[in-house]
């Protein structure tokens, strides 16, 4: 029999490739009804900023979470992680940019506005933002309309300025000024755990699950966001930029304060493990079913890349 | 009785008054279900690139085609010109930054990244553009889950690499290397006809209109974005920075080619007669309630400021 951790490894990567197929489908040179043109180094950086071979986290939970409910939804969780994956890779170009993290590598690859230019890495950010939208709406995406209002009003409420953008500015902020321990804990919900939130919620939502399910797959979400993002900082304190295949050591030289480094490792080794026993037990009603998502909890713990 | 040129500018200066009323309301420091918080600075660098007190011509465009079906639809498409015109507000914001047009001015203001920071701007455009999306899905949207579907995808394909931020990213293009006739005509179909289209079309989409009402509208709205690209080419030409309260002559002195640039200012205003006829022509199904509509296109084909 497949371990759990196996079995999790190879879903990982399974649903990664079938993301990226589907991303490189949507964004081929070919044009969607009510399209007027794509402009070809504009959608050459979309591709440079989603087709990188990342692990597709979100995506995995969405999908993940829908199949908590049964085996119908693989198509339609597909489309939806593809499209918050798009809101994720966008926030990433955005982010990358000189005005704000000035970064020039992304997983070993030059960011998109050093492969390009500034001007087309905002495009390009806009671009795959509105595309997000695009994929959840389109008549490939087999929901109800009811199903597809919802995931768009929750998406765009986890992407704006209430959820990961407002978490950005937050986290501009907080280089001029370090926040609190409660400041830190909005700034990394909003940035980090609102897009983490939704992909779980998203998945019981293409499922049409009830109400109680629903809030079970958020507050799921919630943790392991709040895991994800000590581990984030754990990762930051300790690794160094091969192993990232990014800069490091960033946040601290920035003065930014982090929960690690205000609680020390120790204090975020022991809040990890609590933080995968809760996940654990908010999927409990789900029993075997469970498997994969507690799984992915320790993996996010876990993670040291 | 009131003088259909009167009449228009009535409802034009009320429509723009509703809508900065709705756009106001929306971006209040009040989170929605879902959101965590708006924090300060970044809201109010978005109330800036909004609240301008612009003329509001494109959420006009949308409650005044749903008009033509009846009064019933006031509401609703009130709401889905407010998304429109968070969307035209974004591309102006993220048109504005350095890295793009570089300007320090519009409409007499400061440009939000010159009134704030150039992260904050990028990040207030991002707020916006996901804003739109969210004002349609909203439940305070009262229209059925598949117009809201219908509505989503429609604006993103308008909105995307398919629509205005390809046609922009044509447009920097454009500064490298003079397009032709045929390319100008595309560049300004996807960077200023795609809105305008989506706007008229989503009147119709909003009244649950036929195919062929749908149709027409789209073509109304194609006929009038030519009209107000080529108006906007001739004022680039013929204006001062003091009327326009941005800078002018800017498309000239880049050395972008326009059409009237190719082709005269005489045959321009030809041009712009003809369109304002076929304008008038495909509203003729609508009888009397068209009439606002044709004035719409006059006004836009002799708008000089």
């Amino acid at each position: 029999m497949t371990s759990p951790s196996a079995l999790f490894r190879q879903r990982l990567q399974s649903n990664a490739a079938a993301v990226e197929a589907t991303l490189a489908a949507l964004l081929s040179g070919n044009t969607e009804a009510g399209e007027i043109a794509r402009p070809e180094r504009l959608l050459s950086a979309v591709r440079h900023g989603v087709l990188n071979g990342g692990k597709r986290l979100r995506p995995f939970l969405v999908m993940e979470a829908a199949a908590l409910f049964g085996d119908g939804f693989a198509a339609p969780a597909l489309r939806v992680g593809a499209a918050l994956e798009c809101i994720h890779c966008y926030s990433l170009v955005h982010d990358d940019l000189p005005a704000m993290d000035d970064d020039n590598l992304r997983r070993g690859q030059p960011t998109v506005h050093i492969a390009y230019d500034e001007a087309t890495a905002i495009l390009a950010g806009d671009s795959l933002l509105t595309l997000a939208f695009d994929i959840v709406a389109a008549p490939e995406t087999m929901l109800a309309d009811r199903i597809k209002t919802a995931l768009v009003l929750a998406l765009a409420r986890a992407a704006g300025i209430g959820g990961m953008a407002g978490g950005q500015a937050l986290d501009l902020a907080a280089e001029q000024k370090a926040p609190d321990a409660e400041g830190i804990v909005t700034l990394q919900a909003m940035k980090t755990g609102a897009l983490i939130r939704f992909a779980c919620e998203a998945g019981a939502i293409v499922a049409d699950a009830d109400v109680e399910a629903r809030s079970l797959l958020q507050r799921y979400g919630e943790t392991i966001g709040l895991a994800f993002q000590l581990a984030d900082d754990l990762l930051d304190l300790t690794s160094d930029a091969a192993t990232m295949g990014k800069a490091t050591g960033k946040d601290a030289a920035r003065g930014k304060g982090t929960l690690v480094a205000l609680n020390g490792q120790d204090w975020a080794e022991e809040r990890l493990n609590a933080l995968v026993g809760e996940a654990e037990a908010l999927l409990a009603p789900f029993g075997e079913r469970g498997a994969i998502l507690v799984e992915t909890a320790r993996f996010v713990a876990n993670r040291r890349s």
